[in-house]
């Protein structure tokens, strides 16, 4: 291992890579990571020297406060290699605020753009020859925080760990899904924390989405917990709804996500003449509108997926099955969206960012 | 370190003992824990060979599952030391019942009762000294199960860690506690994990109650997330209230969390002819049993304060104080069952065990 030093970065280079054991065209969504990740530690109330390092274990004491009081926050985002060798990231700037944001409703401290993105930019060109060309080839980025505080009380930790890992990616997707709309299960409350990108709020679909699994429906829509007549998010993303050819989708709240897929859509859907209306959408209007005919797409919206068509859901026992139709919206979108961060299409919105 | 075995459970004892630097009149909750620490992980779809050993931090993947998913649940449990240096433990099936809920409710592998009890049982025999006899003087015990899967995807783990810490305690809360009615944050959602231990909805609460903190109140008296009316939680314990000489407390519910405090609460108030109704309580009400004089009482029920009277709240703004009483029911079910507790009461409801 070689030391060196970039800016404020100390750079503790790995002296091999697992590169060339790694299979790029078969890769399961982030089950792999590269040779290097980037770690800065909050201690005595500021944060510590910034490095990046080799991937590897690090030891944490059984009361670490992650383990019994939940802090723990993180971002999805991506990275992408141009012919030109160049890479590029998309609306990163998004990312940030929005960690900053979930940091803040979690009692966590905000992470500076100095270690957020300078990390983020410096382990990208370390890592570089992780990211692949070609489209479908993408490098995931997982920055995330943690509390390190120890002690089993139920109070904010004063010490916590930032780190961002990088995993090469192909598609996170695959196959038909179709949806389940909760009626009892709900993955937010009001007042709560459903708009922060917390670890928590994970833990918590993952028993109803089981139970959905068993159904036959690899997803749940999930539905507002006070009255579950509102429709919010399909599994882990945003979700869209074409009726006509009008796009419909929930506005951001305290219980959903401010998707940076989501909002990107909305504008895309908008360049190209697509009436979009951001705006509560009921259960039973969705039901209606499979019933006489004018229901034509469902699609989930994330970082990992992009743009995740479904292809029916079930209500109360009854399923409907979505047409097959020409023209989706949700596969003109996805070509217009992963065209312009793969910079195969003019970024007229300036979203794409040089590392 | 010596290695032995006693029944299933591997024992790697500890070559020294961290006790004569312990300052056991003057501990902090929750900071100092005993020697040893019980550990079991389950992989490749069964828990494995269980052991007690030094406590000590652990290697951990940065990509574990725990960190980003949240995949995390607990239980609160105390032993005691009579005076003849028998340990006893409180309700401890109450404790393992509810763990293995939150289990089921997280996604995670049920704990069996041989790997639980016979675990806690056999470390709490190991580190005994660390149990001080005389009122007052307890063994906080932690129970809790991460996540230790590794890769980041949202999907439960396949791979999960159960330890138990134990961490001698002097008392939880200390000084006056003014309470602040939520009207807009929440802890819990219809449909969501409100009645789990886990970690998240802990972490979920620290900025609302830092709010609290900061306009002078020491916790946050939680309501329902869909319409701000009834009386949930106070911090992280369930609640009571005396109006005239009725004690009221909340039903348990997917947002309350089933307190074993607050069952052996009831319980006892019954059994000292105390009414008691277990029903929704309403903000409103509250509010003018207050301004009325019929509101006698409130207080906190859990595990690690036991019991913890509230001295006043506050609700849009106005601050309600309660009244300085005699025979209060708080301060009489402390002494009872704290009592019992310590073998210094008959438990004529078999709530203590042996261990």
């Amino acid at each position: 291992m070689s030391t060196t030093q970039t800016s404020k970065i100390e750079i503790i280079k790995s002296s091999t890579t697992k590169i060339n054991s790694v299979d790029f065209e078969n890769l399961n969504f982030g089950a792999v990571f590269t040779d290097h990740l980037f770690e800065c530690d909050f201690k005595n109330g500021k944060w510590q020297k910034p490095v990046i390092k080799p991937y590897a274990p690090f030891l944490i004491d059984p009361s670490t406060r992650v383990f019994h009081y939940g802090q723990a926050i993180f971002e999805g985002m991506k990275a992408y290699k141009d012919d030109n060798d160049d890479i590029w990231l998309f609306r990163p700037d998004e990312n940030y605020y929005r960690f900053n944001k979930s940091a803040v409703r979690m009692a966590m401290p905000e992470v500076p753009s100095a270690i957020f993105m300078e990390g983020l930019n410096e382990l990208l060109r370390l890592d570089e020859a992780w990211i692949k060309k070609g489209k479908g080839n993408t490098m995931y980025i997982r920055p995330f925080m943690i509390a390190t505080g120890t002690g089993v009380v139920a109070n904010p930790s004063d010490e916590y760990k930032f780190m961002i890992l990088l995993s090469p990616a192909k598609a996170y997707y695959s196959g038909e899904v179709k949806v389940l709309i909760a009626e009892h299960f709900s993955r937010a409350a009001n007042g709560g924390i459903g708009s922060a990108k917390a670890a928590g709020n994970y833990a918590a679909q993952f028993y109803p989405t089981n139970l959905a699994n068993k159904e036959g429906f690899q997803q749940v829509i999930w539905t507002d917990d006070a009255t579950h007549t509102k429709l919010e998010e399909a599994g882990t993303m945003n979700v869209f709804f074409r009726i006509n050819d009008t796009l419909l989708t929930a506005p951001v709240s305290e219980r959903i996500l401010d998707g940076v897929t989501r909002k990107t859509l909305i504008d895309l859907a908008k360049s190209k003449g697509i009436d979009v209306e951001v705006r509560p959408v009921l259960v039973q209007e969705l039901v209606e509108a499979s019933k006489n005919g004018t229901l034509k797409e469902i699609f989930g919206a994330g970082t990992a997926a992009v743009v995740n068509p479904i292809v029916g859901f079930s209500f109360r026992e009854v399923y409907y099955e979505l047409p097959k139709i020409e023209n989706s919206y949700a596969l003109q979108l996805k070509e217009h969206l992963t065209n312009i961060q793969h910079k195969l299409a003019d970024d007229t919105f300036g979203w794409t960012v040089k590392v």
